[in-house]
């Protein structure tokens, strides 16, 4: 065929939606693919370690699920996920879970755009914590809601700033354990006054937990959920006990949003990717993950006490404050006075390390001298590189 | 933990957004599960022929995917997609594809989610055709269109209506190639109409084609991307062509829309399963799909043989009309004045046979005397057990 004889019409009128003329990449992470560049240590992303990837263990669920059930492996198959994956997902959670209520979702991401689906209308209130994870103010913007932020400490959300803000809105999206970005925990006392102020108002809560399993030495508290089974929605998520590469989260929702989170799953993939559910139940048998996340929490752990070690060495006499996460991935930083990590950023990056800035994670405004380290990413000694060359840029900044 | 001292909130004040409240269960689909029960022969879903699954070819992929680069392969990956992949789709196309235009999608249902999210606001007419393939217009409902059906006939959309209800709109769907559900193709002679006359008044174009390949004795005419890049977008899948159950599809889309499309990905699930991604780039090594292709439009065709041949002998004397579709999965069948499709299933199925009645297929309304069937998932014998007893099914009703 002759290519440059094909009609072209230049004049298709191509219409976007208003909620796609507001879509914009972000700066950051166009700051960000520069520091893709091989050199860089990255305690920006997080990717958790792939030395954490049980390989082998994976290899030998592909083969057997192929081998003793390949056609139905490979069809298509029922939206709310594989059943026996939902028994293990019901039976591991700390709380009565039917798996009726769970829906596997195509990773823990997925359950954010379904949620947003159901629950938000056009200027409709949502509430998140200060700073909050990204990636569900993205999941929740095609439906055009007023994204309000509630003031929060090292504990979590205030809840008194909660109970001003929380009447009509739909819902209170919180992330209590070892939180992306922060690293921050929800303390006992501030999840019993929450989830029973949160209950005083009406004000249901969505509870994200993609970390909670990543403890290094005691478990978190309880889940919110757990608390108020109907009043909240629960997210979970495989990516970082076994691997992100999968896709493969759920949702656990009450009998009054379950079917409605359904027909949303239904309308936007079909269903999960069966062979992944079912190669994950297989090497999920026999209890495999009671063996394998140990042995993250211990890896995570001592990256953590690598990047204390680092920061504590590196930035003496700079004035710069972080915190000591109890689990999960991620430490969060505050530089000294009139240093702006935005600013920081493209030296920082000039010697050798990328982090990513806290004004990312702000659904409004926010602290410019923040910032996130991941420690679980790089290597120990990447980590000791890293900082000393954050150090000297902050040094070369303040 | 004694769960029986947990407090419970009865009044947290779910809201759910307005195109919630409008999610309902397909009355259909309700029907359906009923005929799920062993000894059924289903000529209702579109499940393609598990026999076309190159089981052998996947666990060799696995394994090597796994062995060469099973941490990368298990990682956090582009939204845009695995760039080998991208690659592969893009010299596939029969016209020129630029890798950069193609994003990989979780099956080509997801395609039409992001679609969605970029070209509906609340109200935007969007027009389809009579009938047409309900999972699209169930992808379009969260975002509130107006769904008009365009008047089509065996040949597909007629072009004066298009022309009458184009203007204005933010796109026509059209399924030019086996559609499902009629199984029938747009023909040269129409395409160039509709190309031109969607050109003329401006209207850009949704392709969908994830039936293309299952051509019976010669590929369709060319897509109506090919011959207009700029004013359309196409859509699709790996699901008949190698398995459903990986949930793998593509869209290709023009410079205007990609960035859009890529940030709407990203949010609904950061990416798609790398590891499927990088699976079904391997088992294509080598030109898998020229060797493997033709095995399934060989079962295909012979099955529609079977199909027809069961018709003409058992629908003898009963006013059915039926079609003959060049390839895909599907027929189109017209029963007698009076009979309802819809009425007769319940008595098809105690005879032990199932069909989609046409009614789910229309945008709104449509005729009650078709029905879909497929004829890709029964045996040929199965085929003829499963026609002898619709034709008896009709005969008592008629």
């Amino acid at each position: 065929m002759d290519m440059s004889t094909t009609p072209q019409n230049p004049a298709t009128q191509w219409t976007l939606a208003r909620r796609a003329e507001r879509m914009n990449p972000s700066v950051i992470r166009e700051i960000l693919k520069v520091t893709e560049r091989p050199g860089i240590i990255s305690l920006a992303g997080g990717l958790p370690s792939p030395k954490t990837f049980p390989v082998a263990e994976f290899a030998a669920a592909c083969d057997k699920v192929l081998r003793d059930d390949g056609p139905a492996a490979l069809q298509y198959a029922a939206s709310e996920g594989y059943g026996p994956l939902r028994e293990m997902v019901a039976a591991r959670l700390p709380w009565k879970v039917d798996p009726a209520q769970v829906l596997i979702t195509t990773g823990s991401q997925q359950g954010l755009d379904l949620l947003a689906k159901v629950l938000i209308d056009q200027g409709s209130r949502v509430l998140v914590e200060t700073p909050t994870y990204l990636g569900a103010i993205q999941a929740f913007a095609p439906m055009e809601p007023e994204v309000v932020s509630v003031d929060s400490d090292d504990e979590g959300v205030n809840v008194d700033d909660l109970g001003r803000k929380g009447p009509g809105a739909r819902f209170v999206y919180l992330l209590p354990n070892f939180q992306n970005p922060t690293g921050r925990t929800m303390s006992e006392a501030r999840r019993a006054a929450v989830s029973a102020r949160a209950a005083a108002i009406g004000l249901p809560i969505v509870e994200d937990n993609p970390y909670g399993e990543l403890w290094f030495d005691a478990p978190p508290p309880l889940p919110l959920t757990a608390r108020n089974t109907e009043g909240c929605v629960y997210l979970g998520s495989f990516s970082k006990v076994l691997a992100p590469g999968l896709r493969l989260g759920f949702v656990v929702a009450p009998r009054l949003l379950y079917p409605k989170l359904l027909q949303a799953k239904q309308a936007a993939d079909l269903h999960t990717p069966i062979f992944n559910q079912r190669m994950v139940t297989e090497v999920m048998q026999g209890g495999f993950l009671d063996r394998h996340v140990p042995t993250i929490r211990a890896l995570y752990k001592s990256q953590r006490d690598a990047m204390l070690a680092a920061l504590q060495r590196e930035m003496a006499g700079l004035d710069v404050q972080w915190n000591s996460p109890d689990g999960g991935m991620f430490l969060w930083v505050r530089l000294p006075a009139g240093v702006d990590a935005v600013e920081l950023l493209p030296r920082a990056v000039d010697k050798g390390v990328a982090f990513v800035p806290g004004a990312a994670f702000y659904a409004a405004g926010g602290d410019p001298r923040t910032l996130r380290l991941s420690f679980v990413t790089a290597s120990v000694d990447q980590i000791h590189t890293g900082i000393a060359a954050l150090a000297q840029a902050v040094r070369e900044t303040a």
